[in-house]
């Protein structure tokens, strides 16, 4: 069998790789995401698919194009992307036209959750919820083996379940989703809140950036916590709280065999993880009784998607 | 093909028919479940499969048992079923010692959202979450056309979802699961609750028990609620919406095409269901760009698990 | 007796007012704020007041300034007030300086509450708690017939007492505040969200702005209520009903007998007061076996602050 | 100046004392309450206070009454006393008959919180509550140098300030009360829970009771994390978490200078306080630019009531 490639189409960066039936990456290409609108950016997308099939000197079988937003159930359509400002784009027949290669689409989130299934931390799993702590929360889930796209193609919006009733407002348009609590985002809101009543105690915190509370950025927190500033651990120890309650929830419903945690904030490891396990343990329906899901972190990162898509595309 | 039996063992009563491939019941029988252990239990369940087995006068295919508790991914093994007071049950193995026949043990909400799927009001669907509205909530899921157990045998309990952190306790051990507010009991709760408050406005209401705000029952609502009574309106709006939350979270992460809303509340309809699909509607993330899940009331109500269960048993 | 000065200085407007000891407005003036330092603010008040005091031609007995924020227990240095952009601002020696009058300086939410409270709705109470809403919640509380400060006069900040955990952020920093589900920002919020949900029953609404939710303002919220539109009426009863929850708590702890509503949003009367008051009267600890507060409409208005402030520069 | 005696009137046992001008005891007794109606109880507490007036042989100038419940505004009539069963009881009518000494009634809270002002940790405040945390939570306010009752005597309710909307349900009848999460009940339910998921971590604790979850009692907490349990150290977080927000909210309305903390769980001291204070301190409306409360273990513990009662008798 020849490559396939896989694309993950970002808000600021483009990238794509060629990839083996085995998850190898043989060739990457990187591009900024033009600020234009979604011709452009899949005019783009085809120069790069272009460009990487000449390279490797290898039939290609077919493109994976990930993108962060619901995809309809044929895998052609997007509904809408916020971050590209994308609605309602024929992704799949444009690209099909403009490289010739046959192509599916799929939601970002999908596509990591596939990658780490076939070829990351969830290898051998069977029911899988990829959760992606980044600025917000995403994810996949893989169920028997398939990936699990719902009715309409937009299943796993697990950051957009309610945590708290009347709670922080949700880039959505509504109040108190997980992802308000459980993500990146909210892990600096905590740190600058708990850095601004507790000064003397934030020193690390506080030394890493411009010395105030405001300047403080998720990078600083997970830096600050491994060198044993009190209130960077605090930080993290208040969000994983939160994700191990979006864990028990996710796991009444799914009962997954695991969890795994990618997305940036997941390179902290068990400064996240370890909150986050101790509550979905104490938060488990039946747990006495009954098999829990492991918690993992991921493993291909930032290429769990492109490798993700470009094993979809093999399976069409 | 033959018949198979499906047979449902709840807390009080044991429901037990001969079912056709098109889900045609053919004839039942019924006993009170017995206060003994797991054994008596499953030794009456077989003189009743015995029995109706002899009286339908032709071959049976296979029996298929609903429980009220998590059963293993081998469809054998009840790991705990609280109802019953059963706790590692090799359910399977005993009913086909005693019976002859090829046996499959599945969860009680599980059979019934198969039943649904099969032959009610979840017909033609592929994403079909089952949501029974009872003195609890219980719930089953089919994905795809199959029915989704989880890795353990687990999935599907979507009544312990947390519907408000620090929250009302819930009989499984932790608080603010969605049970507490959006279940029959909380109708009761919120009935008595009002009423007490608003005595003249509930008249009907009261009229109906014995007068005091600590005798209204759950049929109490549904009948003093159909008659206008305003009080038993408004606490079936308040459940309905706390349901509509839940659905939404439901919605969100697995993106059905029908949820069936069944279980002894679920008889009110609409007088539960317009503030469940209002809520649905107004918190179901990505509305706009985006198809949304139908709701429908079940339409085999009791049955639905017997006849669930006794398809699930040709389906080995 | 002579008169006495009383002025209000807000975030837009100064208003001040020559007021006889009966609490008779004899002559009013307005001036804008200017957007200058508190030094510049208070030379535009002596001016007014010195122009006020010729104008009258009665001995002028003294002047109470009122100010959007807390004030010392001296009654003569600004702590701060984020409106006016003001720190540690010495008030009283610089207009005593500037006016050659004595001064005393209070918080705008207490002098209003001494306003209503000796000439407006609360006439005749003992304990009294004014509730201001306006776009956030302000008030004031008077007990035993004196107006209560605390103990560095920065008592009665209840729109900042907690309403919901981990709630929607506040201007004040923290989260969860009842000004962010009491106020009036909270019935646009919450009129907006319910039109764009149900825009064809928000059409009178809806009219009355630009035709978008986004276009709705407060006053289109009460209009459009009085009309009969259902949208605006449900946004007044889900803000009404927070409002009651906020009464209850005060109650439970301060047990007055007059509450009184001001602000902007109380000239909607019943459409607020109505679901405000069945909830406090559900909310009521120990209700069945006390009296309960009352709850009245604010009948000075935009005076309230003014004749209030005028009146507690006679009570040096 | 002479004695005079005061009576705190508790669910389980009666406490006398005669008390000196400067709140000194000279003389207690005791008696068990009995489990009769309220006349039987009057009776039982009339000989007490001729026993101690004959026993102390000086002359008695009255007597103050505490009771567990609201009283009128003329400190006569017990509106309603749910531990003791009594519902519009004229106590002081009652007592002044049977005794011939002049009565004053008031609520235990006022009389606890009027002890710890005048002879205990509030001496030298002004504006001053007392929050008991006992198996629940009362408290009393004293506001100026004067013990505030509120317009009905029911003021001072603080236990019943809501904390968690649609939250744990409280004796009181309604829902999320601060009761139900900062008292010594929430330690006891928290420690059970925390210690029937980490069994191996509570082994101090666990050993205290009968070795299981369910037989963990408050003292056996207290104890255990002063040993360092880790579990038992928790719990009281938690439940100073709480504490903390519940101080936050009274501050932002009454401005007191001191909170003193009473009842059975402040013998804790800053096993509790710890995280009661950094919860305040970071809760505290305007923190940065105002003066915040003290907090302090009140000083008189079961004898506040006793002689805050004996002073209230002489200040008729």
């Amino acid at each position: 069998m020849g490559l396939s490639i896989g694309v993950d189409i970002g808000g600021t960066k483009i990238l794509a790789g060629a990839v083996t039936e085995d998850g190898e990456i043989v060739k990457t290409a990187r591009r900024d995401t033009p600020h234009s609108d979604a011709t452009a950016v899949l005019d783009l997308v085809a120069e790069v698919v272009t460009e990487l099939a000449r390279t490797v000197d290898t039939p290609i079988d077919g493109v994976g194009l990930g993108v962060a937003g619901p995809v309809d159930a044929s895998r052609s359509h997007v509904y809408f992307a916020p971050n590209l400002r994308w609605s309602q784009v024929p992704a799949r027949a444009l690209l099909e036209a403009a490289t010739g290669l046959p192509v599916v689409v799929e939601n970002d989130g999908n596509v990591a959750a596939w990658g780490e299934y076939r070829f990351g931390a969830g290898r051998g799993s069977g029911d899988l919820v990829l959760v992606t702590v980044g600025t917000g929360i995403g994810g996949g889930i893989v169920l028997g083996g398939r990936l699990f796209r719902g009715a309409h193609g937009a299943a796993g919006e697990i950051g957009h379940a309610n945590a708290v009733p009347n709670g922080i407002p949700c880039g959505c348009g509504r109040n108190g989703c997980i992802e308000q609590y459980a993500s990146g985002n909210a892990l600096v809101r905590e740190a600058r809140a708990l850095a601004a009543e507790r000064r003397p105690e934030a020193a690390i915190l506080l030394s890493l950036g411009d010395g105030t509370p405001e300047g403080v950025q998720g990078v600083h927190v997970t830096e600050a916590a491994r060198a044993g500033d009190p209130v960077a651990v605090e930080a993290f120890e208040i969000v994983g709280t939160w994700l191990g309650r979006g864990l028990a929830d996710l796991a009444a419903i799914l009962d997954p065999d695991v969890f795994v945690i990618g997305g940036g904030v997941s390179v902290a490891g068990e400064l996240l993880l370890a909150s986050a396990r101790r509550t979905l343990n104490s938060k488990l329906v039946g747990l006495a009784t009954r098999p829990a899901p492991v918690i993992k972190v991921a493993e291909l990162l930032n290429e769990a998607g492109l490798v993700g898509a470009a094993d979809l595309a093999r399976d069409r």
